[in-house]
């Protein structure tokens, strides 16, 4: 099949990449570091208007990427990981908004991160990449936004770590934004969640091939990236959709060896595992879980300069029911912090037993709330 | 301080070994497999009255040992992992009961398992060693108690894989014992259950010391068993109660590097796979838990003889609110199964944050449940 074809699709697109202008280099840090040099690989579809009113940011979570919609070849199998509310009349409509959506800084799929060339040793950084917080990744979509013309924001997404830097858009450039959708996403970890990523990356780490993060030139820590991939899908289901999906189904190989997977759920696990190590640099799971669970929205908001959020950006934060990871409690005390400050703050608790991946299959639930916050948002305005 | 003079002690104990005699080997196994010689590590406390009629079998989770009650020198610091529940005048009163607990078959506490000497090859087993399930293991048990001359069991008592094999003795030593009481645990567990556990599996596979399994004159895959102990202590706690313990306090290594422990939750989890990878096999780790994988009570109670429960054994079963591991429905789900049995089912859901961890440390709210059910089971005999 043609992409090229489907007419709710955006079709074939491209990742470009946007280097940082010199003049605003070296990229300083909140932590205190900086980097001399910083490209950031980002896609847009859909045009900016004549009044530049139209733009919205999608801001990915800790595994995404660029790539939110449509095709990178005509007979790509797979859509960018949010098409479903992304393309011409979808939910994201792309006929009347700008969509942009930018590789966090930190990240391996085109954006400056710790697999990138450090300029002073002319090999890949490893750990002597700075390390980055999710403020940082912010900051560096603002420059992208800037060199892409772009004045004013109708909306800034995402979902999980993508809801965590809509949060931060909303104290940093309160003005840019007319409104954030901070969607399945936490103001901070809890040590739970901060207990499963340390097991992720005390896992990498463990991984004789990590070389203590030297390891570009040769073989990449496989196994502990896939051990920590494994961990966060766990996290990523629940309990429920695990059983739905996968009862106590025996494994495709069961019977070969009991050291091999028994029953189903493995095989999705190791699937999982598997072929996420084929696509991300374990470095960057260290620094962008680290970036997590260091991220703290409430005290940051707290040092940030203040505003009045009586007159914007508006807010809608999405929850769902069986996610266990941010549960729609860590939702209801962002609402809470946001209704004491006189923000225009919706709630949607969202049934669902997909757990935290809800926010990625959510389709028919999830796209009408999206809709019709954005008409709002711009009926308002 | 002399433990001698503790009075509610057991005070200085040491652990057994009962090689299963000759005419009983080889010790065949539920799915098929037999063990040429085997040695079961075992501990005892009180006195079999003449009547034979005071036992109490305790039954351990997957990393206890035969060491319940009591120290194993006069300064040891730690006492057995149930001494709260064990001892005179505690709730299993060794004053009244002759107590045995005995470390599992797969185990690595003195009773044969994956690092013990294969007679076969002169060296330790590893993966060599044969499959064993929960019903084995119960089976060995067996084997030791008509050793000691145990003719019948007050009670058998067990938390989380404990649990399991209380339900086993059940439904296959149905006139052996008069009661059982499994706490925490589950008739089978779910694909979130497994999923955790298979992490833990594929972390210690993947450490290059697992070497097939064959490490013995080698270093342990001490980094893969710690990663598999550190998921397996996420999921022993609650999130409350992690919450209530450690919040986000930073690490007390905090501000060395980025990559080591930020939060004190951290801590915790480093110093729980340290700890445990100098007292457990790995091989140990990947056999029990896949013992418990596919260890399925309804399915074998369906398989297995049928009897008429409602002349015994009592049935009491302790769930513990928060645990999310083997939360109270899994409880329920059993109660609900005995009662279409007609057995003298009782359950008690515990309120308590502490978790799966709870039946480790409710010491005020399970010790009187325990004590009040023994006697109601001597009582009623």
């Amino acid at each position: 099949m043609d992409v090229a074809t489907k007419p709710d699709s955006v079709g074939v697109v491209r990742t470009l990449s946007y280097e940082i202008e010199q003049e605003r280099l070296p990229f300083r840090l909140a932590l205190g570091g900086e980097i001399k040099n910083v490209t950031i690989a980002y896609e847009t579809y859909g045009k900016l208007s004549a009044a530049r009113d139209n733009v919205i940011l999608i801001v990915h979570a800790l595994s995404g990427d660029a790539h939110v919609a449509g095709y990178h070849t005509a007979h790509d199998k797979r859509p960018g990981w949010w098409d479903f509310v992304v393309g011409p009349k979808k939910a994201i409509d792309t006929d009347r908004y700008f969509v942009v959506c930018s590789n966090i800084l930190g990240g391996c799929s085109g954006s400056t991160g710790p697999s990138s060339l450090n300029p002073d040793t002319g090999k890949p950084y490893g750990i002597l990449f700075p390390m980055i917080t999710v403020k940082d990744m912010v900051f560096a979509q603002r420059l992208l936004l800037e060199h892409l013309g772009v004045e004013r924001v109708l909306s800034v997404i995402g979902g999980s770590m993508g809801g965590m830097q809509a949060l931060l858009w909303g104290i940093y450039f309160h003005d840019f934004v007319q409104s954030i959708v901070p969607c399945a996403t936490t103001g901070r970890l809890s040590p739970q969640n901060i207990a499963f990523d340390e097991v992720g990356r005390f896992a990498i780490m463990a991984d004789p091939n990590w070389r203590g993060g030297d390891y570009y030139s040769h073989k990449p820590p496989a196994r502990g990236l896939a051990t920590a991939r494994m961990i966060g899908h766990i996290t990523y289901l629940s309990k429920a959709s695990m059983l739905e999906k996968f009862g106590r189904q025996p494994s495709i190989q069961m019977g070969k060896s009991w050291f091999e997977p028994s029953f189903s759920v493995e095989d999705y696990l190791h699937h999982q595992g598997t072929t996420f190590v084929e696509r991300f640099d374990a470095n960057s799971y260290l620094y962008i879980t680290k970036a997590m669970d260091i991220f703290d929205f409430f005290k940051e908001w707290e040092e940030a300069p203040q505003h009045d959020w009586s007159k914007g950006p508006k807010v809608l934060i999405p929850a769902f029911s069986s996610d266990w990871l941010f549960p729609p409690e860590d939702s209801k005390a962002l609402v809470k912090a946001f209704k004491r400050r006189g923000a225009d703050i919706s709630f949607i608790e969202v049934s669902s037993d997909y757990g935290h991946d809800a926010f990625l299959l959510e389709k028919s639930q999830l796209s009408p709330i999206i809709r019709d916050f954005l008409r709002y948002v711009q009926e308002e305005d």
